[in-house]
């Protein structure tokens, strides 16, 4: 099932995938589970908020982001096996309802793992976009991945 | 409606907050939308993962997080108007259902704008603990505060 190792990853290679339609109803129902601050919740009350309209949580737009993430690992056999954490985040402009969101990806780093010889680490930079070519948000992330054999 | 403003804020106050009890239903649901790995869906394809059960998205985990977070800035009454991004996050162990989660919190810096003279930028380390005392995630962030009046 598995494509794509640790070993076939180059540092500076560049990706383009996914496309996300925001929903307003995915944005209320995410915010109203885990982020429910009226500016994700309450269309009357984002209007005067500084981001001036119902906009996603910054951990929805994250979430929204892995499900790309996650769908083009799998279409491409991508030997992932988990990620121990992000170098950071950016949310650098809302993101509305009738949005649709792509992402930009670039490898920016790898190495293998010292304490455990089958994998190796590696650390990519992901921009997401709007259909504006606006950039909403940029990860910094890492991924655990499976060497050949 | 806003009782602790910028200027309340010490740099390194803590506080200890949330209890977050995680369910199966809620991380396979969770997984289903945004982070359809096999190890946060299938019971039997995670026992023999690197994780050794089924667990929670990372995602989930910050967006559990996050709810504890909203819902202690409510009771507070404190005036937070988003975030700008996070310094960083590590995941550290796994998070399974069962499991609950609480929050220790310590304020690692302040700043005022800018740009924009009415708000303060506040810097925290966010740990995420489960019942038994481990940390699952360590989260660096930021948030916008207004200042009184």
């Amino acid at each position: 099932m598995f494509k794509i190792f640790y070993e076939d990853i180059d540092v500076g290679q560049t990706d383009a995938f996914g496309a996300y339609a925001v929903t307003k109803e995915e944005v209320i129902d995410f915010a109203s589970k885990y982020d429910p601050q009226p500016f994700h919740l309450d269309e009357e009350f984002a209007k005067h908020s500084v981001f001036g309209a119902l906009c996603a949580s910054g951990w929805h737009t994250s979430a929204m982001m892995m499900r790309m993430m996650v769908d083009h690992m799998m279409e491409q056999g991508f030997a992932g096996l988990g990620s121990p954490g992000i170098d950071g985040i950016d949310w650098k402009k809302p993101v509305f309802p009738g949005d649709t969101l792509t992402i930009e990806s670039e490898v920016t780093a790898k190495r293998e793992s010292q304490s455990r010889p089958n994998i190796g680490l590696v650390k990519s930079t992901y921009h997401v976009k709007n259909q504006h070519g606006d950039v909403v948000m940029i990860m910094r992330g890492n991924v655990m991945v499976a060497k050949r054999g």
